[in-house]
């Protein structure tokens, strides 16, 4: 089968297509035909991780295809030919996948391949984060930062459809703004115009928000700290503004009574992924289903133009997921 | 009635006691006849805060004493002659007290007016870090800094004793780690002559520790993050260490994926603060009753000697509370 992986850690550019043999099944995988995978920001830290040891993985952490062999007998849910999506530990830029069944989201009828694949990294960790981690509830305010991302689309559709919650968000272009506000956000900020934390004092009467959802990080401290409500919840889920900050003052987090949680998604353990997946499955699924919550889908490239696909993740270009379409 | 306030925000000397009017109740209200109060570092913050306005408020914010007065007349419980102690939003350092009566704690009748003036702050806090915010389990392994200090030593007593959790202590003499051994730590460490970190590592077969009570900030930013296991939970209660980190890496906060809860008991709610008392006086006073929990007082001062008392708190001379006894 054809696969993508890289000749050495580094840029786009050792981004290496080749062939490999089909994987094998442990008791309890799935085989999987992709038909569609997707890019993240853990491929292209996989892409570039220098600690990384030889033979190198098959990139790619989600994908969308067909069930081709079920090993779990006693599972007649997924029998061959059923179309799925989910997430994989790492192989899904390729022909073939394996994935432990109880990871498995069926996909809806009326739904492609394309627009499947979008789902399971952006929403599970959407999920994850405003709930388990963030514990948001139907009557608070949750600032999401980059908001037209994968993870910010899916965070802001979640947010208002389940949980009727107040969204704020904030992004770099007022492109970018508007297309959050058409998913549903209350309001919107431009963080290149706007100082984001004195519009959302503003905007909750000077009382802060009662969740963040962070994939800044260390540009974003100082503004994060001011936005966030007494007792705030804060979600760091990426570090796309700097890992590093020169100066903090814990005393902050003493007096608001801040609580901060990292997290992230591709390093859980096989158990927790698939509780995730149960959980999601049965609360968020039936939106899908009926149109209410939609994946959010920027641009397909085919597999075979990944490098592109990254370029344009390293760019900042997407609203929404960068998908692979797998061709027959 | 006499009471301690100051005269300006600044160093010890500044104490005064005066002559006040005893305070006037409100609905739910208990007079107390103070018996003992207890120094705090909350008090040494208060009188040192600049930005206090006058009147200055008398200081104190825990006490033991006798009630007076019941302002809750549906109270049969509360009758005056009651030997209660508690926390109080301030003005503990006098002969009278106001006291909510949804924060009184019976005490014991084999136990005296110091000792339970020992008990309310530090082990209302002990408790609500441990489970409250840190949600220690049995088998998990809790790293207490300070273990000689007030909440110090009443986190060591509770996490054994309440949890029979596996607890590793840092203090800075060898005199206190075998005050914390004696009360029931299983390893302890003299930060002055050891690295923590590895020895913590080394202790828990190198996976680190399930929760940190951090009452030294940044300091130990480092050594903290080092000890933690992955999804481990480490909660800031002070900054005795200094509060400015320089160089906080975010990226491990994220790949160890942890819970940083920053935490202060002062500053909570009405409502918080009776409802931890009330879960307290069920789960915890059984065991002061018994004996197997003891409120721990390292010195007694009388009120008048307020000035000393705090001198003595700043040196960080004390194992346990300093108490200060107010005589008929």
């Amino acid at each position: 089968m054809k696969a993508i992986s890289i000749k050495n850690p580094g840029n786009s550019e050792q981004l290496e297509i080749k062939e490999y043999t089909i994987p094998k099944l442990n008791e309890g995988d799935l085989l999987i035909q992709v038909k569609a995978s997707a890019v993240n920001r853990t491929d292209i830290m996989t892409r570039e991780n220098k600690q990384l040891a030889e033979p190198y993985p098959i990139l790619g952490v989600e994908v969308a295809g067909v069930v081709v062999e079920n090993s779990n007998n006693s599972d007649n849910q997924l029998v061959p030919g059923t179309r799925v999506a989910g997430l994989v530990n790492h192989g899904g830029y390729a022909e073939y996948v394996v994935m432990p069944s109880n990871r498995a989201i069926r996909i809806p009828d009326n739904m492609s391949f394309e627009s499947a694949a979008a789902i399971p990294e952006v929403f599970l960790t959407a999920y994850q984060t405003l709930y388990w981690l963030g514990e948001l509830k139907p009557d608070e305010t949750v600032l999401i930062h980059a908001g037209a991302s994968g993870v910010g689309t899916a965070a802001i559709q979640l947010a208002k459809k389940m949980t009727k919650a107040r969204v704020i968000v904030t992004a770099g272009s007022n492109e970018k703004l508007q297309f959050c506000k058409e998913l549903g956000a209350d309001k919107v900020i431009n963080y290149k115009e706007e100082e984001f934390d004195q519009i959302v004092l503003n905007y909750t009467e000077q009382k802060g928000v009662d969740l963040i959802l962070d994939f800044i990080g260390a540009s974003y401290w100082e503004k994060n700290l001011t936005s966030l409500k007494i007792d705030g919840r804060w979600v760091l889920i990426g570090v796309l503004g700097g890992a590093i900050v020169e100066n903090i003052n814990l005393g902050k987090l003493l007096q608001k009574r801040i609580t901060l949680k990292g997290t992230l998604l591709t390093s859980r353990s096989d158990d927790y992924k698939a509780k995730l997946t149960n959980e999601f499955v049965e609360h968020v699924m039936p939106y899908f289903e009926k149109d209410l919550i939609k994946p959010i889908v920027d641009t397909v490239f085919l597999l075979d133009d990944a490098a592109k696909a990254h370029r344009y993740m390293e760019d900042n270009k997407n609203s929404g997921k960068i998908i692979l379409k797998v061709e027959d």
